[in-house]
């Protein structure tokens, strides 16, 4: 069958023709795989923790959506149900046995198509019943392939109320209308966190340092929030006018952790998602604004299987509600690696059919 | 009566014989003030924030200890009672409302003997009894000035509580005693930290970037922990074979927060306290580590009456155990001005005796 | 304009023709009310606490949903707009303070339709934006008159949400799809918290001691719920092989208290909604189970503004996905005196349309 | 060497002569043993799962401390050191595994000196070194064989803790001392709950239904609380007076759990931890008032290593502040057999010297 490779240490991906690579398990064939920043970096060569599972290739890929083709020995699934696989595998550590391979103490884990252990970029795989979940909607079934990034969402979700319980931190009224979330970013985990967040009652502003699509403008309309240029005097004055209150950031930008702990309010939250290592602009203290304002600050990485199985749930939820098939800019074949490597101008979420 | 002032806008302070400046209130007579780093910057004309409460003169001293001569019609007090007086005092906000003034959401406090409120430099001031607290034990009376700033270490330990509680975070054992706490900082305030996390059960090391002097180290020895000279490759090595899961930093300096992400372990906690303004010495990004290790970083400033409260406790029944009595390297006289503007070299906490 | 009224003190309630009660504030006209238990016990003069707003009668009435005929100086709403109003106004207490009349500490509060102030069993009502909620998808007209139980749900969702925070209480998996909740009652409140905590992956079980007539079956299918009859060798089956970890009452009988801390596992949580007064069958020690099995129990009264916000938000994102609409059992008009007094058989909620 | 044995099954224990029971381990001679209600439940054949580590007796205590005599391979540990030895010992559970076999999930445990291992009234046991504490102060030997009591009362204050930030629930101060907690019982529990209690502030009542010694009342006096005979008119004088906020129950009644929902103030916390089994007297509802009034209720049993730990530190801490050699009133020899059985006139704890 059909799979996108990856030699570890060579340029590029390449589709190739394989064998199943797991002799027990659950058998799935892969609807939909969807395309993100990792496996570009990984197609670029410039992720450097990539690890083969056997040899020196790796299958790529670990966002999916498939439908089970044989249960094989497993009574919780049945042929033709649709299911999402989990991308990393709890290790030894003690967190890891208790579900939170996402708070790895140890790093001792794998990661489905990163490291060590084979991806979903193939027409089957077989799979541990443990790490697959049910998707009982099954009209879902394309943007389905969203459950991965939007786990991500659900544990910075479990993180912000985790946060938020710092102190009394609610408006006068008990709610969250009082107060300001500026997302960095503009892309599909952007995109989906202004989603999941806006169910909350903020009032939300999107942030990125050059003007955006009219496609993400109309998603952006259809949450409720605002979007704000960041290289423009509008943001600047917007700023000043809606203090943030809570800044999430997906991008991953030092630069973007310093101008937050100075114009975040009292009390402010900051969740940090986004790994694109930029730097700070400028070289200014950042400590005496953490602790004058008691700010309370979080990276949250990955996301447990509870937070795959809410991702599920919100996406059922509020199919009809929030855009999430325009999040899908593009949908390609596996012969189009070319795809893989390089992002389209204006591309949100491109995702491969098998 | 006496009274040390500083004229807002001109260099230094000086003593200055005052009238009563509340006109009601139980009357307290000072007994010891203490100096600190922020009496300092008063003193050298560098505190942006000071306010004078009258006209354009404020009595300086936070820190304070005294004894009730007269509790005017307050029945919660009476002559001879033992006091400690409060700083900040709360605004109209709903977090002021809740007690909660050192979580002030729009800046409207008073802080005595810094922003908009005379301080307790002086033979005698009057008090509303919300904001005193009495010190049961009489015999603590000279080490009691320590409370101001030990209210600081209680906050500070109330944010580790709420922050350690994001994961199952201990030990196998349910214990700390696998974990490694950081202090930066060896003054009066980096020492009172290691008193008080100490009885945590964690191992702990106090990091300065030069070394101490016998007596800093011989209080570091009483209390089980370890001094490292981070200017020494024996530091760089404990780093590595001790590495870090909880880190305090009493300095204030971004360099040691863009250390601390990098080395600190898995879902480490980072309480920031000390603001001096160090800049980063590399400007690297930090937002990588925080996300990818699950990181929770928080600022502490101040503290609540409950955190008075806590601090009057814990010198009480740790009066013998830990050695407050050597933080006192030197008591002097209201006349001792210069003592104010500029620290001894090896003076840890100097207190002025009324 | 009509209105349903009671006399303090009198047998029933009845129509009668009344001018607007307020003289300020945003006109709401009545599109639906619903009638609850505590209505019913107002109907036949049996709440004990019932208070008039002024004089001798009573406006009754606390579920409501309505559209804005005159925002009057409102900027925050405008003519057509969906709305919901709150039933427990604040008091002066400091919980009160923080939207938290909810959990009022020293009950210094009005309830609309029941102590203190008018209800909303009338053609229209003036209101302070304050109190109202905005209904942004105006498709959910009827269902959003469950606004208001909704919000108990939403309250007990947090009661949950923070007791389960206790120790790391859920499966190995990270989900809750191990754990057995069991559900009091079969009537709205308790097919409303069926609806909201399927959405957490429990096992649920609806139980109550007489068999329920096939629509609410079907209901409790829908949400893949299983419905026990309590009086049945079934149900002392299930319950050993099925041992609850979390039991939900909104029956309010003390007997189920006791049976409930008898079989829950270690650890349980056990919440309280309901308050129908009733007594243990039988005189048995309940405090070693609690003691021996860590079990944590609390009750959960009302809800907050944001309470009421999550309930909008919940039906509006599951209106097509859980059958809101089969709780109307029945839809009459305000004439139809006699129905607020007395149930009808196999009914589940019974709406007024104005 | 002596030891004191329970044959199951029958009456009474008796001294014994025996050899060592376990092979390998720490080599702890035996200083004292506390004598409790468990013991004397024993010895009078009422507490149904006792259970013998092998054949058909079981060597009995599980309050003690010793002092290494051999450490074996043990590197943490050093001749001479004082130690005190866990009860519980983990099962192989999720909760086990993390070190809180106090909050075990499937009983699958044993417990030294209880339920299927042998306990410490004998001369010297040998002991893994994971179920040891140290105790640094050697001072406290005599006052330290109250460690294990004392973990109970720190269990119980990490349950307040939880309990207590539902919602923001202290003074408008930030403090408790608007806050009154009643202590049912005044054994040795009960006063040991008392001086851990009082270093948070409240204002303490201890209350039992018949007058107690002058002793006991001393013993009350020196933590600043007060006593309350509950079989007289002055206890209902002032339970209206100062209605409860908190409310730790040592005694084990249901009749104490009903009085208290009912006398308690809204967003009462209760915490229950004795279980001798008493009826209500009265069979009155009492679900109504846990919801009215949002009380929230914990049961809490045993106690985590951490929690062995915080009891070692307490009683180090306050060894000269709180009267904990008073709780001794007896101290008799290991041929005492007697003492065991039934408890003294005016005994608060009875500890066996070895």
């Amino acid at each position: 069958m059909k799979a996108i490779v990856k030699r570890i240490g060579h340029k590029g991906v390449f589709l190739k023709d394989i064998d199943f690579m797991e002799n027990s398990g659950i058998t799935v064939k892969t609807l939909y795989t969807g395309v993100c920043g990792t496996d570009r970096e990984i197609a670029n060569d410039m992720l450097p923790f990539i690890r083969a599972e056997n040899g020196d290739e790796l299958i790529i890929g670990h966002e999916a959506i498939g439908t089970v083709e044989d249960p094989g020995d497993s009574y919780l699934f049945k042929k033709g149900d649709l299911v999402v696989p989990m991308v990393r595998r709890p290790g030894k550590c003690q967190l890891c046995q208790i579900g939170h391979q996402d708070y790895c103490i140890d790093g001792d884990f794998v990661e489905a198509g990163i490291r060590g252990k084979n991806g979903f970029m193939r027409e089957r795989f077989r799979e541990n019943e443990k790490f697959l979940l049910k998707v009982e909607d099954k009209s879902i079934e394309e943007i389905g392939v969203l459950t991965e990034p939007t786990k991500n969402v659900m544990k910075i979700m479990e993180t912000f109320r985790f946060l938020s319980s710092r102190i009394p931190w609610y408006c006068k009224d008990s709610t969250l209308s009082c107060k300001n979330l500026y997302i960095f970013g503009t892309g599909s985990e952007a995109l989906l966190i202004s989603f999941v967040f806006s169910t909350l009652g903020f009032n939300i502003f999107l942030v990125n340092r050059h003007p955006i699509s009219d496609k993400i403008q109309s998603i952006i309309d259809s949450v409720g929030a605002n979007f704000l240029d960041s290289s423009t005097q509008i943001y600047e004055n917007k700023l000043s006018e809606y203090r943030p209150d809570v800044i999430i950031d997906a991008v991953g930008s030092s630069e973007i952790l310093r101008k937050s702990v100075e114009k975040i309010n009292n009390n402010g939250i900051i969740i940090l998602f986004g790994t694109s290592g930029q730097l700070m602009e400028k070289n200014q203290d950042i400590t005496g604004y953490i602790v004058d304002k008691n700010l309370t600050i979080a990276g949250s990485v990955d996301g447990s299987k509870e937070n795959y199985r809410e991702a599920i749930e919100f996406i059922t939820s509020n199919k009809n509600r929030f855009p999430f098939r325009d999040l899908i800019t593009g949908i390609g074949s596996p012969e189009s690696i070319d795809k893989i490597t390089k992002k389209d101008r204006d591309e949100i979420k491109y995702i491969i059919k098998w």
